[in-house]
């Protein structure tokens, strides 16, 4: 509502168009984490270029004066976007997006490109953390139940984007291209009872393996874990693809179900476990077996950090650059652009942060440098070329190979290389 | 995924017509909270109406065979939901919904269920001790950008379902009935700057008064509180309606910004206060002179608990009670239904969870009794009395009214009654 009645007194007063650039940043990052992953960059464009109002939403806008409706019914955006890549680390102050235009078309676009922006990298930065912990080892998405009908979606999008493998949500699957995976929940072998009543485990697995084959993944903690998997090896062979754990001590009860598998002569069926994981008990089962983690609710979540917490602040007025002074929430004027330098080793040092019509500053010879603000949208149009999942994906995981490795720990800390400011 | 691959086997080997019953409760209340709020029930049920299978859709279930790809393009619910009404309090394994039919049918239902039940519940459950810890005054769900989108609009519904007065966000006002509720960010004032670039907040408080009337909220904090009150009323009057301080040691500020308006002759302009608010600096401020709370970031994300951790489990097959055993998630097999007695004060004493075709257990008869669970469908049609948000609200007020005092505390502890199970 605010960007409006803003619009409407803007409008008024003779403010409307007057030259601004807005700024998304995040003043820090949750729990003391070493790095942010910016996502979400592709769905806010798209919806940059797609925003309106349509007739039936002005009708509601009552509040609103006739010149305010004027100007919404032809909205649409006409100016400049830049800022760092979906796929890309940031760190606290990076100048993640800066939109510029007239105050009254960059005002009204504040709640959407927040939404999505922190929805979408709060899921991306904690999934990055259990890409990590899982130090190659398949990881899969599984917690839309414990989100919103369509944040679920795009989680799925945002932890696939961090280097997840694979989703269990078919929309997701579907619209964004991303491998979809599911087998049965315990309600499958629950649905399984006998002409008494009586729980038929292994009726479950024979349906199962007759519909899915031998390759499919049974869960075999629905009773008893051992019989589960004897049930299990008997029903399926030794060339059962896998089995699920989804409760217990999954250290303890891996190293047990291992031993067993292979006692029964099926070395190549792989452990996957599920059950509340989260990076830290990710990590924690590093010496384990396992073979594979099924991640729901800490995913979705952000595992403790929800929403990154970007703001989108106005830093510059015509050509003029402003900033509040409230205490402890202090900001810095002017529209900025940011690279990122490198040893010659590759590793990352620093960012600097500089004025955004400023020519770059000087780096030393033997760094490497890497600009970090691309063009995104001109005069309202998006420039070409938008990279697209995959390419943002693998982008990802190439930067992140560049954190000094301090950088990837899990622990609280300082983040993975400072930022400087130069030229403010 | 894995609903539609159970339903395959399922409907292989003819099981995918049992008769089942399906339980949504969670397991326990996070961060050892009081009581839970159930949120999202008109949602879900109008979900589970509306719930089928397009054919663009179904085209891309390429890994579904003949049979299934045909009982998805019939799917209707056709079968019994009955639960906790929205609005109504709830504990650890309190029935909150039950879900009866065949397996196939109620299988398919898992994630869209959970996730509105899951995302709505949260938001209500952290948005109902923020409105016990404001204690009267006026709380503004304002944390549209700190969430997904959609997610922003049901959110709204949900702070406003558990007692919130207004939401800043339009769409939810629209959709909803909720009143809105927003002036001015900082980006107003640091939009005014004189002819040499120099911050002008004088010339913004006099074009949002001269749009917006003296009776607005005008925000005073961009550079120096005091200064910024100073100017408010210089501009405004002492007949302006609000200031609102979005940083700083509020308690501190607030009494001195209260002593200044006074000063003032401004005995009327409220104080609202922001500024990462969540309940415990909700109740950290009640002995100050704020008149309002506005609440972004802590209500939208459940305020340390982002999701409500509701699961939805078989409990019964063909009239066989059926549960899991798995370590730390045993569930209880069987239909449930639940009511609450009262002591004769009105004040609530515990929860009894019993069969759910079973009759009501003996209650002594100078107790209270309410029925907990409710029929909301039959035969896959909605019952007629189906409780509009206002009336879930209402409901909720005067619930929330029946725990014992120490059920409205916010510290970690007890839940705020006992569930006793009868039968099982």
């Amino acid at each position: 509502m605010y960007e409006l009645t803003m619009l409407q007194a803007a409008i008024k007063d003779g403010t409307a168009h007057r030259q601004c650039a807005f700024e998304v940043f995040a003043r820090r990052l949750p729990n003391e984490r070493r790095y942010g992953v910016v996502a979400g960059t592709a769905r806010v464009l798209r919806a940059i270029k797609d925003f309106h109002f349509t007739p039936a939403q002005l009708e509601t806008l009552d509040f609103l004066d006739e010149d305010t409706i004027d100007y919404l019914r032809d909205y649409r955006f006409s100016g400049q976007v830049d800022g760092y890549r979906e796929g890309e680390i940031f760190f606290p102050n990076s100048p993640l997006l800066t939109v510029r235009g007239t105050f009254g078309e960059c005002v009204i676009l504040e709640t959407v490109i927040l939404s999505i922006l922190n929805s979408d990298s709060a899921v991306a930065s904690a999934a990055s953390r259990m890409v990590t912990a899982a130090d190659g080892r398949t990881i899969i998405e599984m917690g839309s139940r414990r989100a919103h009908e369509y944040a679920a979606v795009t989680a799925a999008r945002a932890a696939y984007l961090a280097g997840f493998n694979a989703t269990s949500n078919l929309e997701a699957s579907h619209r964004y291209g991303i491998p979809a995976s599911g087998t049965a929940a315990h309600a499958w072998t629950l649905l399984h009872i006998d002409e008494e009543g009586k729980p038929d485990e292994e009726a479950a697995f024979r349906a199962q393996i007759a519909d899915a084959g031998v390759d499919t993944t049974l869960l075999v903690d629905t009773f008893d874990i051992t019989k589960g998997v004897e049930t299990a090896i008997k029903v399926a062979g030794p060339r059962l693809g896998a089995v699920r754990i989804d409760s217990g001590d999954l250290g303890a009860v891996t190293r047990r179900v291992r031993k067993q598998l292979d006692d029964l002569g099926a070395h190549n069926t792989r452990i996957i476990v599920s059950s509340d994981l989260d990076e830290f008990a990710i990590a924690g089962l590093r010496g384990d077996p396992v073979d594979g983690y099924g991640v729901g609710t800490s995913v979705v979540t952000g595992s403790g950090a929800p929403t990154a917490g970007m703001v989108y602040k106005v830093v510059e007025v015509d050509a003029h650059p402003v900033a509040k002074r409230s205490s402890s929430k202090k900001s810095i004027g002017g529209a900025k652009r940011a690279v990122r330098t490198h040893r010659s080793t590759g590793v990352a040092l620093e960012e600097i942060v500089y004025p955004f019509n400023s020519a770059q500053p000087e780096i030393p010879a033997h760094l490497g440098v890497r600009e970090l603000t691309r063009p995104f949208m001109r005069d309202g149009q998006l420039v070409e070329d938008i990279p697209t999942l995959e390419e943002s994906r693998e982008h990802l995981e190439t930067v992140r190979r560049t954190l000094p490795w301090e950088g990837l720990a899990l622990s609280r800390g300082e983040v993975a290389i400072p930022t400087r400011l130069v030229g403010f």
